[in-house]
């Protein structure tokens, strides 16, 4: 369908013109849609406001699929409520409305011919007037869905000529996993270079958020020192809603709080707080890498990392709203706290905590940056002051806005420093001293709001038009964004989220607190007094039972680590006791990794000082391979707990800069050390596994290599890469005071089975050789391994 | 002078009763001086009321130095105000105070005949009763000085008989310092045997204090979790005084605020808090061996350690009383905050604030355990549930008395558990409920207090008669707390503490905080503005020069250190930014120790994950001897810091289990490694110091090996034991991108002037071959080394 656009009186060209810097056409798609009605025309009539003096000349068209005579009524209605900002007098406003309406006329854009008229209107009406072109904005408010034939029209008809650039601003969502954004990004960047795009997390755009940077920019001398590990003792990034999701179920059903709010807004939040501060703050490459150094450095999520909640209506608006039959039963989170860590020097061991949810107390956005209090104070508390005691909060927020302050801010406790804002855009209050926030009154911070409150869109709109890249989301950037939260995504999306019924009667449900690595709810049984469920894993009882006559530890995969982690935790204490050094040899491969993890996290009064720790077979590559045995108990374990240096014993499998080789007598060298060291070279305890081959340590099936004689450490071939092995001997296993083996996973379950069935016949299955002589040797398998 | 003493009406024998259980005698010696007229009477007749009616009998004999007639009177005045518990009858207790009376009798004791006599009349008495002896109780209520006579005449002539005991009870100052407390206990030893004598700790009998041990005990399922590191933020131990020393300075002036509270009361607390549970509460020597073991484990307080001030008025208070001259200065402290670190599992790294001092703005006395907070509310302050609240402080504190309480309780946040508390003496606190204290308000604590408070003395006394050692000082702990706190007292016993106004205009002069392992002043800079001192070290500029034509940088030691780690950790910065990695190598000896100690606790941000460490030179010794260069490095630094276990290089000095054998390769392997790993054989940083002989790693005069030639890494002799050495070869360290030459210490000055002066001479001079090729020398002096 071809229609001729029906064109405005052309009055191209400038208001207050000084000398002509070229034209901009700016093109809205969805402009009678609600976003454009409520900010985005707003904005570009500030756009116009700031920048039509500066020798820009502006026309803007508002485009979306409706016929034009009904398109201009729509779009005229809302251009009807632009404002100008409060400072302007009435006459000046109502003369700057008129220019700004004459420059704007509605187009129908629906085919690809409407996209080539456009073009060609712009151009001719260039000419006629005589303007070079500076550029063309496409702004798409449409959705997602649309976005792929938009881009495909524009590419191939709406382009502007040599030396004129083009940018397409896009909203969210970008995507619903890592996959599905990187499809997304393929297929734009098919239509546009990476530098035509800009991304909006409009969050970028609000005040107190954009001084983030600027903030820690300006007040770096007082920060530097303070801006650490050492100093701070959480960040909080929290974006709160009264409102749920009643009327916008179809879109929230299927995305959810954290693809809704935490994986762009807050995340985007984290990184300006933690990111390396850039030599040049108005170098956009130069932040962009910063930043994308931060997310590159934050540690993966897991199941633990969050904890979910979903308010008690909503699934009944699902059902009403999205026609789903009467047992439907939702799993999106409505509510989620997170914990974030970071892997790099200024941040390692902070908790960042984000959080934000619907149907919650109140409105409010915040972050806070909490620092920790290492001061005793003399007087009492009736006889301090609270401005300057060193015994009160010491913390910086951003406020976002709504909440009691109702304004965005910038706060500092006065027991910090005094901090410098722009005084141009920021002011100090002066009201509400009284005013209780963050555990302090108001007086007791240095406050500072914007003199004049700009919408975010307004402040996005000018930063698309000065090319700002660095307040937008690059391809790189949220790729690195959904790497973070795609694997906690994937693992929460059969979880059922913690019911909770609204407002202020959630009272502290969904209160949560930091366990190790992970985050739990702080009231912890409330499942099961609020809705019942079938038994959970953790209500199994631990089997105990007999396996080739010796005690046999089965459950659960959680709760079978669990076990064995406080097993070795005891058989550690009785040694310590006992001789005051624990001798404990690990295993390599995947199942010892969550033992690790949770010996690390859990087990807070382990005797890691006296405990010596020795490997059990180790394949021959360098100690820091990441196929080595000695780099997984390194990365998983040690690197978490103090053993001291020299009660660490990796197997010498890199000697003299070789790898295993037969005259650098790397096994003798073991085990010297091992006769040396460990009391009658009985180690206190030996984990092992099972292969599915029935080989244990790296004692394989049909190869005489350990099993028997002397030698306590042997070389060894695997069936499997990397080939060549050392490991501990059969007989030298045998004597150990205890020996755990740990089985795991379906994949065991054959192996388990025909283990269970054979004698001693260590030759074919080297593990039915394990039998020690004066020592415990106990099973621990998972259910999946023992029963199938 | 004989005097017979005139003695009452024997009524050797108890009031109710049952079965005899022998007879006990009670010397209370200054039994009309203060501290008896106050506590120590009414402690003996509360025991008497206990006691008397369990089968023993009891004779009490007060004994001063006064002639009888005096001291009879004065002694009677004291009795007068004897009291009854509040629930007894009048009748009833004036029916036992006449009994108590007529039990009591004056002595005066001077002479070595008096003891004799003594005796003599408790065992005519005995017989004449036909009592059988339990044992006799010598409390010694007089000035220190006195003790030494007094315990010889009890030793010599007031022991009972065979099968009754002896029991002394000695009250405090016990020393001055580790040499005096040694001295005393040596002496009071040749007098009496270990189990006869009872330090009196007058803080071991407040009733909150000996609730600590039982509370933990009868809680434990509650506090195990809780109890530890990974819980517990920081304990505060506090004793405040509202009063000043006037009238006491002669006292006050020789023992100072640390000696008269904190080394005794406040030390003996801390281990309540923190010693391990031991598994019999009621067995006294288990319970001070655990004891003895938390004294163990203290680290040793240094200069640091501690905030010392002194109230304005003090210093003329002792020049009035003291009679000191106009110009006199006293340095005595009588506030300090101290900080105490425990060196095991359980406390590593929590802060044991101790804090005293006299002129407060209140009286008070409290244990306070604060817990870590790691939760987060998502309700808004104002819907929380204080009492529930996870985000609300969590913590246990012990009162001891007085402050806004005025009674001692046991306090313990709601959000944590219901405490158990012995009924029978506890009950909890119902009114009050808005009292604010410790951040919180009284009804948010499960509040509990002594149904009847029960003085310390009395306290104390029944459990002299009942033998509980563990609530007294024994010699071995009593000389543990010494060794814990004399290093301290050497070291600041030139210090001029901060003056303080006193009471509530102290305002926030006292607060202090942590700052790595010490703790300073809030308000810094406070004694320029008070006193104006002189200049302060500080306040010298770093001296930068030129020494053999290379940098010099030469200031006082501290800043010296100061200097040198942050040019360390520029230098790792730089090299990181550039390679990725820094390969730093360290000399061993003295001088480095204060290195590594600020490098582990100052430098924040140094990139240890990116650091190489590897040695300039090793003794010939196993890693794990003190004697080892890397065990300084361990001890000092990795212990403290996250090094890469596979970035940390010893020397492999011991390889097969024995030392520095050519055969064994060592040289070339470390050799080898570093040509594997560091870049050209090129260390980013190596650091040297220089020996009074001129040698400089392990490269000593006179001895060709490493001076030149190929080898980078040799085995050389020290003219020193041990003898043998691994070093680093001086081509090897001309190859490094910086060197830098520390130079500490008087010691060092003559070395110093010589190698000013020598040319290139390697053989008689080895540091005169320090010239790296392309890279960059510079030495760091101290004054005393580089200006004598």
């Amino acid at each position: 369908m071809l229609r001729i656009v029906i064109c405005a009186a052309t009055i191209l060209g400038s208001i207050l013109a000084q000398e002509p810097r070229g034209h901009v056409s700016i093109i809205l798609l969805g402009a009678t849609g609600d976003l454009a009605k409520k900010y985005l025309w707003q904005g570009l009539f500030q756009l116009y406001l700031d920048e039509a003096g500066d020798g820009h000349s502006f026309s803007f068209h508002g485009a979306a699929l409706t016929r034009p005579e009904q398109g201009q009524l729509l779009m005229a209605q809302a251009l009807e409520k632009l404002s100008c900002p409060s400072d302007m007098l009435p006459e000046r406003c109502a003369q700057l409305k008129g220019q700004f309406l004459q420059l704007s006329q509605y187009r129908q854009l629906w085919t690809a011919e409407d996209y080539v008229t456009l073009s060609k209107d712009i151009e001719a009406r260039l000419q006629q007037e005589g303007l070079q072109e500076s550029g063309r904005i496409f702004y798409f408010s449409v959705p997602a869905f649309a976005y792929a034939e938009i881009a495909q029209h524009i590419n191939s008809s709406c382009r502007p000529g040599p030396g004129a650039w083009l940018r397409v601003v896009l909203e969210k969502p970008f995507g619903h996993d890592r996959r599905s954004a990187q499809e997304l990004s393929k297929e734009l960047g098919s239509f546009f270079r990476e530098e035509e795009m800009y991304r909006v997390d409009h969050y970028l755009g609000k005040q107190a958020v954009a001084q983030i940077l600027p903030f820690r920019d300006r007040n770096w001398k007082a920060l530097d020192r303070l801006w650490n590990r050492h100093h701070v003792d959480r960040v909080e990034i929290v974006m709160k809603e009264t409102v749920d999701a009643e009327g916008r179920t179809s879109f929230y059903e299927e995305y959810g709080v954290i693809r809704d709010v935490i994986q762009n807004h807050l995340t985007e939040i984290l990184t300006y707080v933690a990111m390396e501060l850039p030599r040049n703050l108005s170098n956009p490459e130069e932040l962009l890498r910063s930043k994308l150094r931060t997310f590159r450095a934050l540690r993966s999520l897991e199941k633990g990392s969050a904890v979910l909640g979903q308010y008690q209506a909503y699934n009944e608006q699902v059902q009403r709203e999205l026609q789903k039959p009467a047992g439907y039963m939702s799993l999106t989170p409505t509510f989620a706290g997170v914990l974030l860590q970071i892997d790099n020097l200024r941040w390692e061991g902070v908790p960042f905590i984000l959080m934000s949810g619907k149907a919650l107390d109140e409105r409010v956005g915040y972050v806070r940056v909490v620092f920790k209090n290492r001061a005793y104070c003399t007087q009492s508390e009736s006889h301090r002051d609270s401005g300057k005691s060193q015994c009160q909060p010491r913390q910086i927020i951003f406020y976002i806005g709504h909440g009691t302050l109702g304004s965005p801010a910038v706060l500092v406790s006065r027991n910090l420093f005094k901090p410098s804002l722009p005084p141009g855009s920021w002011q100090e209050i002066q009201e509400m001293p009284t005013l209780h926030l963050f555990g302090q009154q108001l007086a007791d911070f240095h406050a500072y709001r914007p003199r004049q409150e700009r919408d975010a869109y307004s402040v996005l709109i000018s930063h698309i038009f000065h090319r700002r890249k660095d307040f937008f989301i690059t391809t790189e950037n949220l790729l690195a964004s959904w790497d973070v939260w795609t694997p906690l995504l994937d693992s929460i999306a059969q979880e059922v989220p913690r019911q909770y019924p609204g407002g202020t009667s959630n009272e502290h449900l969904l209160d949560f607190e930091q366990e190790g690595s992970q985050v739990v709810f702080v009231q912890r049984e409330v499942e099961q007094l609020v809705s019942g469920p079938g038994p959970m894993p953790r209500d199994f009882s631990v089997l105990q039972a007999k396996f080739r006559q010796s005690p046999l530890v089965s459950a659960w995969p959680e709760e079978l680590i669990a076990r064995l982690a406080s097993d070795i935790e005891v058989a550690a204490e009785r040694a310590v006791k006992r001789s005051g050094e624990f001798h404990l040899a690990f295993s390599g491969g995947a199942s010892p990794v969550a033992l690790f993890q949770r010996l690390a996290t859990r087990h807070y009064s382990f005797p890691w000082g006296h405990t010596h720790l020795w490997l059990v077979d180790e394949r021959c590559v360098p100690l820091t391979d990441p196929e080595s045995n000695f780099q997984g108990l390194h990365v998983h374990l040690l690197q978490h707990v103090r053993v001291p240096y020299c009660n660490i014993h990796p197997m010498p499998v890199h000697l003299h800069r070789r790898l295993c080789v037969e005259e650098d007598q790397g096994a003798e060298l073991y085990a010297k050390e091992i006769s040396a060291l460990v009391t009658n070279r009985s180690f206190d305890l030996v984990l092992l596994g099972v292969g599915t081959d029935g080989h244990t340590a790296s004692l394989f099936p049909h190869s005489p290599s350990g099993l028997g004689g002397e030698k306590l450490v042997v070389f060894t071939e695997s069936p499997a890469k990397p080939h060549q092995r050392m490991s501990l001997s059969l007989p030298l296993i045998n004597r150990a005071k205890e020996v755990a083996v740990l089985v795991m996973g379906k994949r065991k379950r054959d192996i388990a089975l025909q283990v269970s069935r054979v004698g001693h016949e260590p030759e074919k299955w080297p593990i039915s050789g394990v039998l020690p002589a004066s020592g415990q040797l106990v099973w621990y398998m998972d259910y999946e391994a023992f029963l199938g």
